[in-house]
């Protein structure tokens, strides 16, 4: 049971972001810019990192959110589950290894991101860009998580739910956009 | 020495927000809205909040800054340091002292925010708004932490600094402004 009175029909993120529009526009103007717009990185690497820095603040709704979103735009089911499980053997590049480690610390506390752990993901040709936006979307999703956690929304238990949405997330972006939950 | 090319002229949040422009842009506006927007608790309140968040994330920079704005906005250089070294005793009301337990609750992880915590804060009058701000005012600051820390922005050592920039976050608050840091 939600602490404030959130729409039934929205849970999670949802319905935090429609409860106050204003603060939510920006908060959604900077994930599109930093998930879908121009970068080296693909979206769905964006996603990988939004999925480590969720599991490690566990929270369990943004967690399987952008688990569906990342698997939707890998077209691939097992990459962002392995990735969750260990990093070392996940089926990504050694680039993308680096970045979601210090994604993941940054996480988890700024304080935990080593000289050591960029000078790797510099050694496997990471850009300064790519470390300030896997830094920049670690701190976004630790705002999201708490967002989320804090006001005890809703975390539906059905799998189905986060597919829709990640297919939402997929299709529409992270603008604020007509009839955006639908299909939800 | 920041882990990317930062300006040197330009410390902790500073350089970031000059860095990448177009992200800063809304986390600009998100700040503007929570902490200078119109509210029933006074900036001076928020910035507490802010403060107590980036003390539990261990952010020195923030904490500084913080502490400096909302001392600035309360007009009192003891309330601030009180707040961080002990909410219970400090010269705040209980409504303040049950909010800025969940904020710094959320701060850590939104799932510490109890039922308990929350009523606590409802039986001293806080409004479902004023739930919902101080969750996202920790939500938000948790991100600014991760950000400054995770990329090793430089924190500089004299208090003078932080009593500068309190100033201009009274002064202009947070949306960009031309010259903004001239007096820093």
């Amino acid at each position: 049971m939600p602490y404030i009175p959130l729409s039934e029909k929205l849970p999670g993120i949802t319905g935090l972001l429609d409860y106050r529009k204003d603060t939510a526009l920006p908060i959604r103007q900077l994930t599109q810019i930093l998930l879908r717009g121009e970068s080296t990185l693909t979206e769905g690497e964006r996603e990988l990192i939004a999925t480590v820095v969720s599991q490690g603040n566990e929270c369990k709704f943004c967690t399987a959110a952008h688990t569906a979103a990342a698997s939707i735009l890998l077209n691939d089911d097992n990459i962002a589950e392995k990735v969750k499980a260990d990093i070392d053997t996940a089926p990504v590049s050694n680039k993308m290894k680096a970045l979601l480690k210090i994604g993941q610390a940054a996480g988890r506390n700024g304080r935990l991101v080593t000289e050591e752990m960029v000078a790797a993901a510099k050694a496997e040709g990471a850009t300064d860009m790519e470390l300030h936006d896997t830094v920049l979307i670690a701190a976004l999703f630790s705002l999201y998580n708490r967002y989320v956690d804090g006001l005890a929304s809703v975390t539906p238990a059905d799998p189905a739910f986060y597919n829709r949405l990640g297919n939402i997330l997929k299709d529409k972006g992270y603008l604020p956009s007509e009839n955006r939950y639908a299909e939800l």
